[in-house]
């Protein structure tokens, strides 16, 4: 009873240890595929194929990591650049059709939930606050895009019309939100997961988006 | 008398102590701001209001931590992203026509100044030699504004026809020069921000600019 | 005899001690070159210049030095930022028709090979292994020049159809693969450098390119 503040971490770390990497590696397979489906449709080679999906998969990994103080995640194993390579041979070898509808979307709003939790979850467990924290987890989730789109010569997916970084927000918020009042963190981690993939599911499927700016006067 | 040189470092210490924190609050707000009034323009929502406010806001001290090897600013309490959402919420709530004029470029010339000397002083505290440290000041007042606009999709400021980057430069290397040869931090601090934010002030109202590049050749 | 395997790592430091460093300082002079003459072809000012040289010089190399956890390594002597600055004065005060032709083209591929062997070697001088330190040579030698073309707004260097990346990819890989089978680390460094020069020298004299993605069908 009286261990209640002190048991949530230990769960934190059992949890960690166990689900969080396969969110991570979800992630970053979902993230590269992206960033190769963009050098594809910028008509690019093998080498600038393998080196979008590297970047896209592990830049908001790389940043979240570098902001936090931990050892950048790819740099001690060779896993996750692996994994980037794989998805690059894969969308390289593979008919671009299977790339081109809304299947990619679908991926893509997966892997933004599940890299939104995965980025909270590790910032708080290097010990960064609740707010900072769930920043981690809207940096994880949206800066490999951002730079795709930017390396790509792109509009930025951050001033496209679309729900993209609320997704990435609801699902990071809701996941520090539900762990501070006490919920565990597989529970936490499945609701703000689904929670964050169904906005952003709806955003693909109904074109749902929040109100714009409109100069600060009531209508 | 002898203690001369062992007594600057505490004056500089007492001074970062006291003054420097507010220096550093001033300029997330009035960059937090400018990137607010960036996602104005493009219409954005009010959650892509709130991450380019961050962004802008806390962007230039980011790069400057990562360099020197400082943890990261904004990581460890909540008081910088929470100035850049109550700034995101300001400029959301009120008229648009308050930040279209001029306004905002003089709030933005403050915080160029005290950002400069606040990034070279931070710098200095954490030993780093004079040239890279003026070289912080640069990054710390210029590499927020730079982001808010390669994320906008706008001509960066560095490419933009303004006197920017140069007052930037003074401000920093007149404080760094400055406490070299002896000046009391204190003074060094207000002397560099008044002659940074008076040369960015006369770029803005009179429109002055530095000669641009004309091939290298006698005219 | 029986101490090859750490003898290996006593050459690779004693290598690292005398020839890195002159292919750091080629690299950051010729990439800061590059830097000023993007600053030239935007008409410039010469504050801009130096920002400019600064920035696409260090650029590569500080990106790695975050991503290792190494201290960035133009923050501790103020060498690197001379280096930018002389580069910067000397484009700035010489015909600028010295800098249109190919001679420029062709320095950058001598930076782009020194660099990415530099960036690998340094990678796993910090324990790095093999693909993420081969990773770390591409990044050295290609960031800064991506950073210069986003920073000055022209399609970045990944997105022009020139053999860019893959010379990088050649150099960094060579090296890492020829110290890994035993290859004296000066023999591979000298291997890699000219392998990695040669192939983008047949890139600009010839026009040389990989093939690009076609749609993943065969023709």
């Amino acid at each position: 009873m009286l261990d209640v503040t002190l048991a949530v971490p230990a769960t934190v770390r059992a949890f960690s240890a166990s689900a969080l990497p396969w969110l991570d590696m979800g992630g970053i397979a979902l993230f590269a595929a992206s960033g190769a489906v963009a050098a594809a449709r910028a008509r690019l080679t093998f080498v600038t194929f393998c080196f979008f999906a590297a970047i896209t998969g592990t830049g908001g990994g790389t940043v979240r990591d570098l902001l936090i103080g931990a050892p950048v995640f790819w740099m001690h194993d060779s896993v996750a650049l692996g994994i980037c390579l794989v998805m690059a041979l894969i969308v390289w070898f593979t008919p671009q059709r299977l790339w081109q509808g809304k299947a990619l979307d679908w991926f893509d709003a997966a892997g933004l939930a599940a890299y939104a939790v995965y980025g909270a979850a590790k910032a708080q467990a290097w010990g960064i606050p609740v707010v900072p924290a769930a920043g981690m987890g809207v940096v994880t989730a949206c800066v490999g895009g951002i730079i795709r789109d930017v390396l790509a010569g792109v509009p930025s997916i951050l001033i496209r019309p679309e729900l993209y970084v609320t997704p990435a927000a609801l699902a990071a918020g809701l996941y520090v939100a539900l762990t501070a009042i006490g919920v565990s963190p597989v529970a936490a981690a499945g609701i703000a997961t689904v929670a964050g993939f169904a906005l952003r599911g709806i955003a693909i499927a109904r074109g749902w988006r929040l109100p714009p700016y409109r100069g600060g006067e009531p209508e």
